[in-house]
């Protein structure tokens, strides 16, 4: 075993290490006990997982001097050492890039939105490469090494390879995009779905830090959604996990971009939206905020629109709750700004479809920027840092 | 630390120990290096998990004879005693009462039918208590006690509280099934929703051995389903779950019970498909056996209410995979007689909704009669004794 500290090693991770420390990121400063009772370890297992990590200075154990007991002697807490390391995240909308340079403890230090001339990748790959060398040169200040740079992107992304299978929102297939920014960066890249990403940040800093169970729906360009079922998030085994917005719910309904009718995504998404407000009102409405405020105005046919969104939205939450069951379910995504349109669809669409008791979860709404998409991208970065991400019972 | 064997002391189990535990249910007998493998606990961590265990013979160890190698030391082999224990499983149906006695690795020594009289708690409860007193005294043979009774009901169980909340089928609200069972027997008593049940079974010693994420979607009077994602049978935040059965297709469809219309349950479980069947012929069809009989003399009206209803069960699979992303789906219940007539809607449909790489999911059929059920049943008792029901990350 190495008794003396390497600024450049990075921590070989066991499971009950990874555990650990994903523990301390979303806990800490806790005790060693109370992280032993959080992670069910035993203390032998807590003194070998975080012996190696403090020898490394990623995890560091001290006194909360401002809580000093009276009597008696001072708890000794653990916790992550924020400044220990850096990385990147960065999420790709349709119109911009928008990129974090986050610490170890996930908190973002610098964030930059760059204007996209384009999606398609011959666009985006260098808007990305260059943006990541500004943040790397950014980075230099701070004295301590880029570990890591996390992408999210909407669709069918392979993690594991690294690869964008197919993202209909940017018209990509097959884009190897780990290996090509890998290779113009150094970085090590990790590429994943942008609604899981969310969900990790979600569940390690956000709305569902603590939960074993939850789900995140978000309504906007589309309708996506993150699970974490028994504390971990689900990615599917062939990739393909959380499509709720293709739940099907009306055979007579709208055509739908994957070739089925009445999917929650042609009822809810905001082209769904766009096209039944022009139909309703005859005016050629192009942006969602446009549409907000036609439907703000009062008329009755534009709010209708909403209206059957927010049934559809309804209908798939109560689904999604009758299936898994979470604790809660959190809706966010930018639709959020016509939420008071949607609200009464949903939920009366979710009483009338929750299954007995399942209607007791807990749904609620958060709003999370971009950059929170972004800090999302960042904390997959640090799963596959610290090895989180090739866990699994 | 106990030095010798008690024949009665229940052993302490840690959540490694249940790991372990049923690591070796499904695999054994394998190497103590095999268990740390599957487990990705350390040595240490299986020498301390095995050593209790051993010492009050619930696990053994031992060379297999069978393989001795030429040269060099044989592999020591760890296994479950399956002699050790016993067990009782419970499956109630609307018609009778299956019930076996399980030993500790769920295979069934005494299989045991029962006609029920009722469906009223009044009439159940007793014949349950009667069954139970009937295989204790042929327990009384096997020299090894009886050490806990699992009892699979349909609909929205209580497991941690004992209670049948509600069972549509058995039309039972309330009903606290372990205590009462409990008071009469004097046995530790397990009462889980029955699909829940038979895919415990199922993951343990089924289709589903080796495999972190599969459904079991059952077909007959109901349309159920049981989940495992990352390794665990999913229980719901407040106890429904897996009610696909419920993922509404069509606001113009058939009324469901649960007041919803064009339920999966509402188009394709049996009531629904009688309904249809009588209403395409004329005919006053009662019984699932006798629709079959017609749907097979080839009348077209007829098949295609078949036709409907595996569409109906198609979709609600492209549902499932595409939310979850399991490895396989395992369709079975009774409603696998009519499979033949189901099949091509139930391809189609899934064809159609799921969703890019999803649709790689293995989706295979597989007849778990009513035997196997009360198996599952066994299987709760036997997770309630080794500790693994409490274990959540
Ligand atoms: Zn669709
Ligand atoms: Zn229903």
């Amino acid at each position: 075993m190495r008794s003396t500290p390497s600024p450049e090693a990075a921590p070989a991770m066991t499971p009950a290490a990874s555990l650990v420390f994903t523990t301390l990121l979303s806990n800490g400063p806790i005790t060693r006990a109370e992280t032993a009772r959080r992670t069910r370890l035993s203390p032998a297992a807590i003194t070998k997982a975080v012996r190696p990590l403090m020898e490394l200075g990623y995890l560091v154990e001290g006194v909360d001097e401002g809580a000093r007991p009276a009597v008696g002697r001072p708890a000794s807490l653990v916790w992550v050492d924020a400044g220990r390391a850096l990385f990147i995240g960065i999420k790709v909308t349709g119109d911009e890039i928008i990129a974090v340079l986050a610490d170890l403890c996930c908190r973002v230090r610098i964030p930059r939105h760059v204007r996209l001339k384009g999606r398609d990748p011959e666009k985006v790959l260098p808007a990305i490469t260059a943006l990541v060398q500004e943040l790397l040169t950014e980075a230099d200040g701070f004295g301590v090494p880029v570990r890591g740079l996390g992408i999210a992107i909407s669709g069918d992304v392979d993690r594991a390879d690294g690869v964008v299978r197919y993202s209909p929102f940017l018209e990509w297939r097959d884009v190897p995009l780990a290996e090509i920014v890998g290779t113009a960066t150094g970085l090590p890249v990790t590429v994943d779905n942008d609604v899981r990403a969310l969900t990790v940040a979600e569940h390690w800093f956000g709305a569902g830090v603590g939960l074993s169970n939850f789900a995140l729906v978000t309504v906007g360009a589309g309708i996506g959604c993150g699970l974490v079922v028994h504390g971990r998030v689900v990615s599917g085994a062939h990739g393909v996990a959380g499509e709720i917005g293709h739940l099907s719910l009306d055979p007579l309904g709208p055509l739908c971009h994957c070739g089925n009718r009445g999917c929650v995504e042609a009822i809810a998404a905001d082209p769904a939206i766009l096209r039944g407000m022009r139909e309703a009102t005859g005016k050629n409405v192009t942006a969602a905020a446009e549409a907000l405020d036609l439907a703000h105005s009062g008329d009755p046919g534009v709010r209708q629109v909403y209206a059957r969104a927010g049934e559809a939205i309804g209908k798939a939450i109560g689904s999604l709750v009758n299936l898994l069951g979470p604790e809660r379910v959190i809706i966010s995504g930018e639709g959020l700004a016509a939420y008071d349109l949607f609200a009464e669809g949903i939920r009366d669409a979710f009483a009338a479809s929750a299954f007995g008791t399942a209607s007791q979860c807990d749904v609620m709404t958060r709003p999370l920027p971009f950059e929170q998409w972004a800090r999302g991208a960042a904390a997959t970065a640090i799963q596959s840092f610290i090895g989180s991400d090739t866990y699994e019972e």
